[in-house]
């Protein structure tokens, strides 16, 4: 019989030897936590290796995620699709056990983690996504969502600032069905913690209204058990248990220092911790009774099936709430989604609303709100700035006036919190979430939209107040330097519309794009209808199109514009048709999706030919260089802005009629 | 006899009236906390209207900036130089009175606020300058660093993460000196808060080691004095007194609701709250007795003289320490700084290093350090990672081993309460900060940074791991937009060297860069050394130089380059040189100061004639379209990074000599 000691060792074993194997990585934590997690793998946590996307499975993030090893040797053990070999190229390249564990590339991993603190977020994500779905669908005497996620943090986690913001909406919001397990082991990589951490961490999780389990012995997994039992038995608090542990349990002379953190051990002390552990078998070699005692794969099945009965039950006495269940979970789209959406857009086209374009966002939400259920809204303390609010919107997140029906999150003044919650939201499935603040507060969120893009997400974030156009609230406020930055985010495609129409269409690419993420960036003044054909509402989601061309003749400059300052490189265009200098204006609402045409559609909006290019956008000027090149010019921002009523500053830096016009003179020369 | 609650009223009449007149601002978080103000500025605040900048004046921050105009009702009332013509001009373009308090644009603003949260830092950073400042220079007998700072804060600064990277740091730092009122007004932007903030916030301070006074009436004077004298009282922790307070005090319709948060009150409602208040003066009208009560300018001028004269004394006593503090307060470099600076500079062109460039600031810090008293370091947890400790580094955070020389801060794992509070550090005066992380956690920090360069601080970020060179942590800790988004923050300075001469004059320029910021990006792994005659020395500091031209004959295309990929540019040229395509190499480690120089330095770095130009960096590609226009080729990044060995990485990235030799002839054609 082996002995939980022995289960916890495999994973000790295999975290050292495989970062000695890759002379990278972190061994400390995975043999810190090792009897922990095997208490909660074993004793705890539903899971099917055989179908890891099971939909009831209980949600395991591992918010330290320095420790992979950890996660992967647990995947693997309990028979999910990671062989071995896979352990041995631990960190390199193609393989899937990256450094950190990335959600895309190992199954069983949920999340990807890493930047401290998010993982926990994410969890949240995952809790609060789970409550709000079971608020949906479950039935008297039907459960089918029912599941705890459960994650693993450390002092950095807890350290940083998203762990309060996380925490503190955990407990607002009395996600019982949330454990966490702080990994308290005294070091950093700095050394011991108390030069820099001496919160009193369970004191903290209390003033949030956690229910704290202080000093468990991570080491006695007796204790854990009674622990994770006491966490799971209670009702709407979530739950911190802070485990005290040793990192680097095993390594004789390494254990309890920072040396155990973020390196190999060494060959001597490894076979000095094998000495130790009593651990009597060669690296990567894992004894059959090991793996027997492991081994989830039945087990999981078994659950599954459990829940598949109770689904069909479901279905029987539900039909068409399962088959609503089914579509959500899918992630598909209902079926009357691409006419009813395109119907409006159409409606707004013919109709030519001039609002700002945060208020065309309301109202496509009033729009297409009806028609998605799985979306989930919220605002960091700006719902009537950022008009994220709908008719239907219903708070989810106290629950007081949910009744089943929540859809938006209050998240408070907690942008990084918000942003990474989405991504859990997003993660869990059943739910498209979209948050939202003033774009130039994207910036306390930004770690989280690049994670959006990276793991990826798809959660979709709305920027409003987007350019000097704010106005009085002044430079702290008015973001300069932030489409650039959002736009170089890998796989992100951040959309900035010029009207209500290009609104509502940002709005229906985000949500069509299943799985990756968006931003949608909005002005807070009004902006003005654009005439369009069919052909040019049909061109708006291939990410730039021709907005206007001269009339019989062959146009000499072409102005590239976004968002508010479209209407004025078409009153521009206007300008100089009257001096015989026909001009092309090109409205590019998402840079990102424009170029990733054919080159024959791109050549179709930018022909080569044309060098006589001037881009308007009221932020970064240098992003425009790539589309005007060396010989075009670029009517944009190179400061901060300044506090004044929205038209004196687009008059002071420069977004007028004649700045425009002279530009484009002097590139036609 | 003026009342106080008189004395109040008169804050809250000019900051109704101003939010009116500019129809525009928050006219509830004054009126709300006027009587608390009035008690502090009255009654404690140490400061000279003559002499905002008087050194020894405690420090004032409003952390909850939407509420301007109790600051500026202040500073008119106190005396400052900031006229009712001001006032009344309050949100319009060139005036003093911004929408959020600028330190750059009014007198006796401490630092920039608004973005909620960070001002609560700043603060964090002004109370441990002072504590650290006066261990450097306090003598027995001489208390010549002795001050306060105190901070207002709501319930948005609270509820950002930020609050608890600062507010942790501030308890372990023991900062008895800062004390923190927190408006509890019950009120967000969204409404009553109850509904997404149920945190015990005197609970959570307690946690962290803070002296907390609860339950003070705001409207109560009295009380509010024996808080503020409680706090002022006590030893070594930093105090946060919660009062209570009724948003929008006087206003009989909207106060208490978020009606009167962030909008003005609008005539009939400013009428009804003048009647209540019994506040029967015009608009922007002060009686000459409320005036005269409020008159802090001979208080102010008494209170200057009187340190003045116990400067005097410490100059008697301690000559040469008196002249280091006044060259310390004045951020003045010391005398032999130009000369010594430039001997290191020169030492390490001559010896040629071949270190990681993260190793050659380490190197750098250890010659400047002795240089530099003023220089106080810190890392979030990765000082062995960033390399930020020098052979003098001690730490100033604790104290323990300080011995009034400490020079180093251990942020712990907080990059946003890190960055600003050295923003803090830096505005108190007496050091330049510099702090430190990986570069792709720039972005944890990320506003910071902004504010750094939009206040402006003198605070120099250290970035390292500064691409894929990362290696095996994978894409969650590989930068790959970073670079070009910090360039993109306007007034920022972002310096990425391709050895460790250039990353010694990367410091060098930081440093003396007064009042402004810089950010010094560092590789993780070695880089060759660069041959540079002594005017190509010189010319690292212009942002871009010509490294390498061909000998005997014109180049016919031109590589651009920065950091690690320097050596594969030289590299590539050398292998184009063999097959007759003579090429210049440019290295360009700050984009920012070369695009300042002057055109003719530009035209004879990038000539406009060629147009055959490559640029290579591990890094956003579009980014530099800037400098290579529509015709030039840039091997860079397009995707997120991966988690492998950093040579398999640049490999399969295509940071490849023979990639950049392609890219060369296709534009030469």
């Amino acid at each position: 019989m082996t002995t939980r000691r022995e289960l916890a060792n495999a994973v000790r074993a295999l975290a050292m030897d495989a970062v000695e194997a890759a002379n990278s990585g972190h061994p400390g934590m995975p043999m810190g936590m090792a009897d922990i997690a095997e208490v909660l793998w074993n004793d705890f946590l539903a899971f099917n290796p055989g179908n890891p996307k099971w939909f009831n499975r209980d949600r395991f993030v591992l918010s330290n995620g320095h420790g992979s090893m950890l996660q992967y040797a647990l995947l693997h053990l309990t028979g999910f699709d990671l062989p071995m070999d896979q352990l041995k190229r631990f960190r390199q390249l193609h393989s899937h056990t990256a450094g950190h564990p990335e959600a895309s590339e190992t199954p069983g991993v949920e999340t990807t983690t890493g930047p401290l603190g998010q993982g926990v977020a994410n969890a949240v994500g995952f809790a609060l996504a789970e409550k709000v779905l079971a608020a949906h669908f479950n039935r008297p005497g039907h459960e089918i969502v029912d599941h705890h996620t459960y994650v693993f943090l450390g002092d950095g986690c807890l350290m940083e600032g998203i762990s309060h913001e996380a925490a503190s909406l955990a407990g607002t919001w009395k996600l019982g069905k949330l454990v966490a397990v702080y990994d308290d082991n005294g070091i950093s990589i700095d050394g011991e913690v108390h030069g820099w951490f001496t919160d009193d961490t369970a004191k903290r999780f209390e003033a949030y209204g956690w229910n704290v389990i202080p000093h468990v012995d991570g080491h006695d997994p007796e204790a854990v058990k009674k622990a994770i039992a006491a966490a799971v038995a209670q009702g709407d608090k979530p739950t911190l248990i802070c485990a005290r542990t040793i990192i680097g349990f095993g390594a004789p002379n390494k254990q309890g220092k920072e040396e155990s953190h973020g390196a190999a051990l060494g060959k001597s002390e490894i076979a000095a911790t094998r000495d130790a552990l009593d651990w009597r078998h060669d690296p990567f070699v894992i004894p059959q009774e090991i793996y027997a005692a492991w081994d989830h794969r039945t087990k999981g099945e078994v659950a599954e099936q459990a829940w598949n009965a109770k689904f069909d039950a479901y279905a029987a006495a539900h039909p068409e709430l399962a088959a609503e269940f089914k579509r959500r979970v899918a992630g598909d789209l209902p079926a009357d989604w691409a006419e009813k959406s395109q119907a409006f857009v159409d409606k707004l086209q013919a109709e030519g609303p001039e609002v700002a374009s945060r208020k065309a966002s309301q109202m496509t939400l009033d729009a297409f709100g009806p028609l998605l259920p799985e979306l989930i809204g919220g605002s960091a303390d700006l719902a009537g700035s950022n008009l994220t609010k709908w008719k239907g919107s219903l708070d989810a997140g106290t629950g007081n006036s949910s009744d089943g029906k929540g859809n938006y999150l209050y998240y408070g003044v907690r942008e990084f919190g918000m942003s990474a919650i989405a991504n859990g939201i997003a993660l869990h499935g059943g739910f498209i979430p979209y948050d939202a603040t003033f774009l130039v507060f994207s910036d306390y969120a930004r770690n989280a939209v690049r994670m959006s893009a990276l793991i990826p997400a798809h959660a979709i974030h709305v920027y409003t107040h987007d350019s000097i156009g704010l106005g009085e609230d002044g430079p702290t406020h008015q973001p300069v330097e932030h489409l650039a930055s959002l736009r170089y985010i890998p796989n992100n495609q951040v959309w900035r519309p010029c009207d209500a129409v290009e609104s509502a269409v940002s709005w229906k690419v985000a949500i069509e794009r299943k799985g990756n993420p968006a931003c949608l960036v909005f002005s807070r003044q009004n902006l003005k209808h654009q005439q369009r054909t069919a052909q040019q509402v049909a061109d708006i989601q291939r990410g730039a199109y021709v907005l206007s061309d001269p009339q019989d003749t062959k146009f000499k400059a072409i102005l590239i514009a976004t968002g508010s300052e479209v209407e004025l490189a078409m009153e521009a265009a206007r300008t100089l048709a009257q001096q015989d200098i026909p001009v092309r204006v090109v409205s590019m609402p998402c840079t990102e999706v424009f170029d990733a045409q054919p080159l024959e559609y791109r050549e179709g909006i930018l022909p080569g030919w044309c060098r006589a290019r001037v881009a308007v956008e009221a932020a970064t000027s240098d992003f425009w260089r790539k589309y005007v090149g060396l010989d075009g010019e670029v009517i944009g921002m190179t400061t901060f802005g300044a506090s004044a009523p929205a038209s004196k500053l687009f008059d002071y830096f420069g977004f007028t009629v004649s700045h425009v016009v002279d530009a484009v003179k002097r590139t036609v020369g």
